[in-house]
């Protein structure tokens, strides 16, 4: 059973204001709620379909999971996690950020992405979409447990910056011949609109997916597939340690 | 003004076999249908809220693009167009075929993938996503106009194979060291089962994105990024023509 004011709450955890409030968020299915489990995020409450072997969870039916659930086929799993805490922005060499996205699956992507390639925090602008957006939780597939998103405003964050800065465009130098220094930050705008004007005058170098297609026509990739070829390229390059 | 039969033939096309049916597909927003018009896709009826500078459309209200957009935010155009006939497979150097991808957005991304980097053809098993969800059209961000997505057996697809096939997975050879041939089929597996077991034996090759998280637990990537990260390589190395 699950009752009235607990199906509030879990509607209201829609909500990035909600969230806050709370500092709760909400994962659900199998995988992402097993990651949270594995990283020792504190379970504030476990609902399931059928009794679960190492933790205690409240059973309740899949029409009321479906009521709860998020997703078009309710998962058998939903957990509502206290969000964890933050703490200190790491000093990196490499600082991946992100200004202005908007679609929650290209952040939880670029968070996956992250975990993946040893990036165990990301900066967004304060205007990029919540990273505990209960889509970005999910198509992150629970790698949100082990990577830290810190929100800054841009602008105070490269002040007094010293490291290269590179941003993402479809008009700078070619990836492919394009070498990192040790140490930099690299940028990734918004989905449509590319990184803010007034970021323009902290990038050092404009790089570059390199576009094989013979049509002018096809403009742009996808913010997430440009992340992880970028990615890709920083830890071929024997930049193995962050 | 929309008829309600107009608005019935619009929602039906979210299905599949209505798409066949008809032959027609919805295209929604400024970008996609623009793409599709450039490309010239015939099309069958536009829907736009303003008055179009080269297009005939009809004129509908805000409430009744509502009633018939897939957006939250529905936009301001939505186009139908015919399915542009397939013709046959090219017989190329590389092919790229996906095994029972089932998100749509991962299928779209993939699209624009393969328009970014010079494939102009998709090889699909028959029991991955419709190319024409508009979903799929959504994500591929109009790429499906250019992009020729073939559903096929695959195990009849690689009955006189003579290339060497290619199959990613967590645990395989290191992308990074791996020298393509110059003509190879590259397969992509489920998002979450990977490739098929009954398509291992046609497998010349595993290979896999190398992993720089030091944590066991990060256990994939997204298929979209697997993708990505795999043609920059290819491209990169200089297959530059298919």
């Amino acid at each position: 059973m699950i009752s009235k004011s607990q199906i509030s709450l879990i509607k209201k955890l829609c909500l990035k204001k909600q969230r806050r409030k709370t500092n709760l968020f909400i994962a659900e299915g199998q995988k992402v709620v097993q990651e949270c489990i594995s990283e020792k995020l504190k379970i504030h409450r476990l609902y399931s379909l059928e009794s679960l072997d190492k933790c205690d969870s409240q059973l309740i039916s899949t029409q009321e999971m479906r009521k709860i659930s998020n997703f078009k086929t309710p998962s058998e799993i939903l957990g509502l996690f206290e969000i964890p805490s933050l703490g200190k922005m790491k000093i990196q060499k490499i600082d991946i950020v992100l200004d202005r996205i908007q679609d929650p699956a290209n952040l939880g992507t670029i968070i996956r992405l992250c975990d993946w390639f040893g990036f165990q925090q990301l900066i967004c602008s304060e205007d990029s979409v919540d990273c505990y957006h209960p889509k970005v939780v999910q198509a992150s597939m629970g790698s949100i447990s082990r990577v830290r998103c810190h929100y800054r405003n841009l602008q105070n964050y490269f002040q007094n910056q010293t490291r290269a800065v590179y941003g993402t465009s479809s008009q700078g130098v070619s990836l492919n011949d394009f070498a990192f220094e040790e140490a930099f930050v690299l940028l990734f705008g918004n989905e449509s609109k590319g990184i803010s004007k007034n970021l323009y005058t902290e990038i050092s170098k404009w790089i570059s997916v390199d576009k094989y297609s013979k049509k002018n026509t096809v403009d742009s990739l996808n913010v997430a597939s440009v992340v992880g070829i970028c990615m890709y390229k920083i830890r071929n390059e024997n930049h193995y340690y962050n």
